[in-house]
């Protein structure tokens, strides 16, 4: 077990409690937990495996399998704990999502797809698993929100892009990628920050 | 034309009805009800085809698409007589979705899959495809909710996969698991059981 | 460049601002925007191409990307026009949605699929990215209307599916069938149509 392949699976377990956590304050039975868990940890990365046609990620090692159901079951028993945890879990998440689209980077590029699509299928294994649990627990998407999330996970995905790009032989890029993205996630969540006005709409404006 | 094929099919249709009426309360033209009630007969199936990388079923045999296109087209043209029937159809949804999640099982293993795969293979199919209905449809999806549906599909998906690993000759195992699951999702909706409190995080709580 | 080319790129990008305009006026910000049109303008030929085995369309050519991002991106700085130019929007919707669902037939059945499949794939790339928009951005999906847009798009692949299989060498069938849809949604959105009653089941009735 190297260090990176325990990382994936704290990562996987992190992204399943992160997901649980998010959806609890609605009212949530065991088993709805375990599903909407499960499906934030690696519905992302099962909508990359599927448009790149490889095998599920969770089909080739099940070890995924198991993170994500230990993290959503332990989430779920652990609810009473949330309220003083809840802003130590949101930078989790953001760690997890980093690792999971720098990954997901990784293995499009390394399939010899080309450029544009490992930062598509980056940002899609990144923010997919979330995406989908917010839709089966009815909760308006971070597509909605002005939260800095998906940003972050585009400019590290770009960054690591052009850098495999201009330099394939840069050690560490990865890594650089990764810490890219959970440092400006986590400025954001420390200073509670939101896209600037003149990248948004209101809503119930004049379109 | 073998009982199991005839079975299948009424399966399908099954599915399509009740998807149908499960929406129909909210308004729906034919089309929307063709759409809803043929997303929910099949939508399952086709996310486990794609992930386990075989040919969707109802392309390589257009029967399905036939079956559920007149289960849903059934279903709308009845609709009248939906609240005399409303509990029949429940019961029948139960038995459809647990037709299929068994018959995914089947498959899953018989392409030698793992068997966390199987189990997990079986429960999306018996209800992706009501999942994508309540989404589309702007529904609660069934995770949100305390209905005793996924958990009978489960404990039948466990037990077929623990059987054919303990005994892999044991004749009508899977008729043994439709069994299992009908009977449990019977037993609940005519007790109008829920899932425990204990099981349970209630909205609003302390989480 | 053929012109058809030129028209796929076009329709690309008109889908892509459909979609953004579709969704500003509940307020959305630029990453939203680009993610809302692109999964707009690409998400019904991707599942799609998943259903059918071939590599999604965006990876082969990936000037499909750029001209969807290039769409939302347009149309979100545009947003103070949108008032004046949605009736605009509503027909170009028409139209990218008619190439769309044509030429998905005509990939379905020169894979030689069935034919009941080419329909179904023609109707799902027509109106599946609009889907998957509406319930990323919490809206009522399409399925829950009673506009006119699912019926001309059916009725477009129906006919075009018939003639080549009644006419093989039929010049310009798909170009016809292209008019056949755009000119019945163009009527409906020109009229402001709706499916007739007896096609509908009114919510809370007696069902």
């Amino acid at each position: 077990m190297t260090p990176l392949y325990v990382l994936e699976m704290l990562g996987t377990a992190v992204l399943a409690i992160s997901g649980v956590f998010a959806v609890a304050r609605r009212g949530l039975d065991v088993v709805g937990a375990l599903a909407l868990g499960m499906v934030t940890a690696l519905g992302g990365g099962t909508i990359r495996d599927l448009i790149i046609a490889t095998a599920p990620f969770w089909i080739v090692d099940s070890n995924y399998l198991w993170a994500a159901a230990a993290g959503a079951l332990l989430a779920f028993s652990l609810g009473g704990l949330i309220r003083s945890t809840q802003r130590a879990v949101l930078y989790l998440d953001g760690l997890g999502a980093a690792l999971f689209a720098v990954a997901a980077v990784d293995k499009t590029l390394s399939l010899h797809f080309p450029e544009s699509v490992a930062v598509l299928m980056g940002v899609l294994t990144g923010i997919g698993g979330g995406l989908i649990r917010d839709v089966l627990a009815g909760r308006p998407t971070l597509l909605m929100s002005r939260d800095i999330y998906v940003t972050p996970i585009l400019l590290g995905c770009v960054t690591l892009v052009a850098w495999r790009h201009l330099a394939p032989d840069m050690p560490y890029s990865a890594a650089i990628a990764v810490a890219v993205i959970v440092g400006i996630r986590a400025f954001a969540i420390h200073r509670h920050l939101e896209m600037p006005l003149w990248l948004t709409h209101e809503p119930g404006h004049d379109k």
